[in-house]
């Protein structure tokens, strides 16, 4: 079989990221084993620097061995049991599948949607809550397929109002703007490492309150994965470190290595970044004549959906940005197919020479 | 935080074992994404790569985003329904296994238990298989936890003629010993990357038989597991490409690097020199007074399993060997620990320098 010879792309899709050479030199470290002092080590200053990455006290505050969609199915198939009522904020390719995966817990499921594009509106949602008193209510803080930002806070002190357990997909939000999970009374959340953390997919970052500690070790049956079994993890991430199951090693470093990289920089200088970057994108998409597709005031700073203007054939525009610029951007998914581009502007790949890059081919292809 | 600066060890345990630089420099290739038209090439290489390895021509051939137990969950819960029968073989950490994630399937579960370090008796299976019909037989072939391998040429003929699906844990063998999937008969099986393909753990492949697709695709429930439906891994896998999660990158061009080696060695050739050093390791320990606890005949050659002899705090010298010599061999699990060593020979890990190192080690130490 031939070599592994891989033309290098600049990643500005929804993710996976531009990965430091940093990163890429941990991902070479030799390899030690999963219960090797070392590597326990690791673990724990891993804890500790997403502890301060999800700003929360948490204990069980982990990188889950699969990528962000196992640290998705994690979150509910711990917290759900058969029967329990669920509610979810569903305006995108995500809040979706997080109602496909309550069913496959067999959960009573209720929904509160919105249009793709826009967020679930608070108050509706709010409502719902006080009215329904589900055990969990599920929101995308940042929806990938939409580019919108759904607030939290008013939500998060009405679930703690009505001891409900709110649970949030920060896959792409997390250290690229705030997630802040104790303030928020957020009590689960789940988040990937290949958008904002700039490291390779593979992991799954996860965070969970003691409240939501304390119901999953009073469930009454058993978590229907055991790969995914919270009380098992919290034996090998915990103090006790039994062996679960053989730990991605090489992945770890590579998580420790973007954490590292991003205290460096520290949270708030990396959000501002984002920010900027963001604007100085719009600004250079507006003059092209391009427009957002997501709510205003709602959007993600690191993934800008665009419409696609009439008259433009956005496979074709993509794949010459891939072939003539080795530049990738998304495509829109479901109801969305066609109709916007998707730029990620994460991590690594959240520089000013990124936006220049792509407003320039851009500008040389339509 | 501080600099990840790791003490490099030989992996002389139950894996992950000794990487070659070969596959730490494919780890550390700049990403490109999961849907790169390079990306799919790696894939469709990969697979067939995997068929070879796993000596069979089934189509759905592929590896799980996660490590070895979650290839394992993958084949339960897409194989099994609530109240499916499956008979089990338990003579070991990962039998016992088996029945704990069958149990979270609800299915009704049967087993032919056996004495750890001993094979699972071949005519009491097959005279249960006879008696039970069930739907799925599984066993183990390397029981990691014992060093023990398990005759299954016998019982892939007498499922095939019963309907019955035969499941296999191949995790330790692939690789280090043949692993005949269509000559044996057998419709399921799942391995890890960290054992004698010595590629860093975090990948699971994994085959499935187009009988046991079947019985998949005409499911009357859907499975557990969104992650691990292998009706939507089929559609990623497969030719229709549809997005289903993100496919950890770097460890799949790590994957690609690993089986590239083990082609250009040759399956016979390697499983020959797994062989033979595993007998001069065994010749070694011998002479120093160790005897092996697992079964004779039917010995795993990567994974040898050590009785502890009178007087030797076990503990003691695994911490010694580790800190003295940065060598990690592996501890006994379950009912064998403290009882036995487990060193393994595993793909790069499986040199006669290793069993000189290990022997010389000993020596010095007991």
């Amino acid at each position: 079989m031939e070599e592994l010879n891989i033309t290098p792309r600049t990643l500005m899709g929804p993710g996976p990221s531009d990965v430091s050479f940093r990163v890429l030199k941990a991902l070479s470290t030799p390899l030690i084993g999963h219960l090797d002092p070392q590597f326990l080590k690791i673990m724990d200053h891993t804890q500790k620097m997403l502890r301060a990455l999800f700003q929360t006290e948490n204990k069980m505050t982990l990188a889950i061995s699969g990528t962000g969609t196992s640290g998705m199915e994690a979150c509910f198939v711990n917290l759900l049991e058969k029967g329990d009522k669920i509610l979810i904020g569903v305006n995108g390719v995500f809040g979706s599948r997080m109602v496909e995966i309550s069913e496959r817990c067999e959960a009573e499921i209720y929904t509160v949607t919105s249009d793709w594009g826009k967020i679930i509106p608070v108050d509706e949602f709010i409502n719902k809550i006080r009215e329904l008193k589900p055990k969990v209510a599920a929101l995308v803080h940042a929806e990938t397929s939409t580019g919108v930002l759904q607030p939290l806070e008013e939500i998060g002190k009405v679930c703690q109002e009505m001891g409900t357990l709110l649970l949030i997909d920060c896959v792409t939000s997390l250290g690229g703007c705030p997630v802040k999970i104790d303030e928020w009374g957020v009590d689960a959340a789940y988040s990937g490492t290949q958008k904002c953390l700039s490291c390779p997919p593979g992991l799954s970052p996860v965070t969970f309150s003691d409240r939501a500690m304390e119901v999953i070790r009073n469930r009454t049956t058993k978590v229907q994965s055991w790969y995914l079994d919270l009380t098992m993890l919290d034996k090998y991430w915990g103090s006790e470190r039994v062996y679960h199951h053989t730990a991605p090693i090489s992945m770890n470093y590579a998580l420790y290595e973007a954490l590292r990289i991003i205290f460096e920089e520290g949270l708030e200088k990396r959000f501002a970044r984002h920010k900027r970057n963001h604007e100085l994108l719009v600004k250079g998409l507006q003059e092209l004549g391009f427009r957002l597709s997501s709510q205003e005031g709602h959007r993600l700073p690191m993934l800008n959906a665009v419409i696609v203007p009439d008259g433009i054939d956005e496979a074709h525009l993509r794949k010459s940005l891939l072939t003539e610029y080795n530049l990738e951007i998304g495509a829109g998914l479901g109801p969305l197919k066609g109709k916007i581009l998707r730029i990620g502007l994460m991590g690594e790949s959240c520089t000013p020479n990124h936006v220049e890059l792509i407003l320039a081919a851009l500008r040389n292809l339509i």
